[in-house]
């Protein structure tokens, strides 16, 4: 494993280190292919999240699980405790910001929904996209984000705005209530603390791969 | 830092650390803001990757580096060392494979071609999308993109398919001799241990972020 794509600031830790938060959904994907019942091994956990069956002992533990020695971890439980640490055992309300080619790009990307993420609504400025749909949601106006967001329509936003627009409108969604912003924008924002933050950079990612190959 | 939206698999390591690795281009952002010449201490280049100090130090002994107590490490020379421990101190040539909605996002994303990226072809199926220009550049027949490839018009791809075509994809440009790939198709990629492959994980993202928010 390896920090990259993204880095998060967020506005406050519970006691597990930011290593750990990012392994657990590695974790979470390899439980959700298992039966309810089974037992999963601490080396099939590790391969999940490249990492060694050391690092995820330790994980679970800090999460205040112990495995049984020759037997391994309940799928149920260890399932049910990640998703409640990750807070996604309700499921998670998701605006995106930008219909534009990335966000209805972003907006029919496969497999949110099965992990828990629902996309409400996509907005835009541009009066020629207002109205049209993406899938079955229609493009909003920008206009209404602030008060869908008050009223609880989402928690989640990703921007996928041009990076002249991110500021800004990071700071309307965080006024409206957001709790976190996934940027796609290649443009730094800055947001009080109790908003959290990634920030997506297609550069890292490309100049981290290119160490590898 | 943490973990995040993208893991590698790769074909080898020489000795430094994954999360090494991905904390250098967040050093390398800071670096490339400063002038040939200045010094930067372990707390700023700290500040840039969201980690301490003694990770920065320890980072940069693995690479060779002891700065000097109270005056930092030289910008140009680690700029130079990270540059080439990366990869990059000649300029990448990138195919983008897909020309929709993501492929087009993802031409059209600023702030590669600064980070020593450059787009190079754009690959689609599409007879309507084939001849059309994205920026200043065509979109090729996919046909083509093997003997490009052969041929060393690019030795990165980025792939930007949908799931059912991102493993057919995959083979084509590992047979053709591309050296790594950045997957964003919602679907794991097999391909020979020569191949670096990075997944991008939009759920992943998510969940992640949603501990934090």
């Amino acid at each position: 494993m390896d920090t990259g794509l993204a880095e998060v600031t967020s506005p406050g830790m519970n006691g597990i280190s930011r290593a750990t938060v990012a392994r657990l959904p590695h974790y979470l994907r390899l439980l959700e292919d298992k039966e309810t019942g089974e037992t999963i091994s601490s080396d099939l956990l590790a391969e999940a999240a490249g990492v060694n069956a050391a690092n995820v002992r330790r994980d679970l533990s800090d999460l205040g699980f112990q495995g049984t020695r020759g037997v391994g971890y309940s799928v149920s439980d260890l399932r049910s405790r990640i998703r409640r640490e990750l807070g996604i055992e309700r499921r998670r309300r998701v605006a995106i910001i930008g219909a534009g080619n990335l966000g209805t790009a972003l907006a029919r990307y496969g497999g949110l929904s099965k992990r828990g993420f629902d996309v409400v609504a996509i907005y835009d400025v541009d009066r020629n996209r207002i109205g049209q749909q993406i899938g079955d949601i229609e493009i909003r106006d920008i206009a209404e984000m602030p008060s869908n967001c008050e009223k609880g329509l989402f928690d989640m936003a990703i921007l996928a705005v041009p990076a002249s627009a991110a500021q800004s409108v990071a700071e309307a969604l965080a006024s409206a209530g957001v709790s976190s912003l996934l940027n796609f924008a290649p443009a730094r924002v800055a947001v009080p603390d109790d908003v959290a933050v990634r920030q997506v950079d297609l550069s890292t990612e490309l100049q981290i791969l290119s160490y590898y190959g």
